[in-house]
């Protein structure tokens, strides 16, 4: 079995306000400069898979089947054995 | 500057019905067995600091007093210089 850790991203291109409200948020923190926020969705799934490239390949049709919209989304995985 | 990838998560121990209809809608795609299906954010901002310390610091403030519910959510982060 496989522990697959997904990041799903907005594109650069995407404006985020979500992002933005959250870069407001921490700026009345006063806890120091930060900024480029950029909210995005993160998914951990147990994978049934013989092989790691099984896995992979589950994964991979997951993300762009269901997790990512692809006009506005891109997303990374790591896989590791579980 | 430095670039933090933090994920907030659920607690293992707290129900996550987005997590269940995630598994569900997987499972009439019909591309293999996934299972554990569990939804969190992922938040990537950049932080001015002249360390990386400094930069750990700011990160880690801003998990506890904002993006994490410590009730209920649970956070990891990297931090790499760009």
């Amino acid at each position: 079995m496989y522990l697959s850790r997904i990041r799903v991203t907005l594109r650069p291109s995407i404006l985020d306000p979500q992002g933005k409200a959250v870069e407001h948020a921490i700026g009345t923190l006063g806890v120091g400069a930060v900024h480029g926020v950029r909210m995005g969705k993160y998914i951990e799934m147990k994978v049934e898979g013989a092989t790691e490239a099984e896995a992979r390949k589950v994964t991979e049709e997951v993300c762009r089947k269901l997790l990512a919209n692809p006009v506005m989304e891109d997303f990374q995985y790591d896989i590791a054995k579980i």
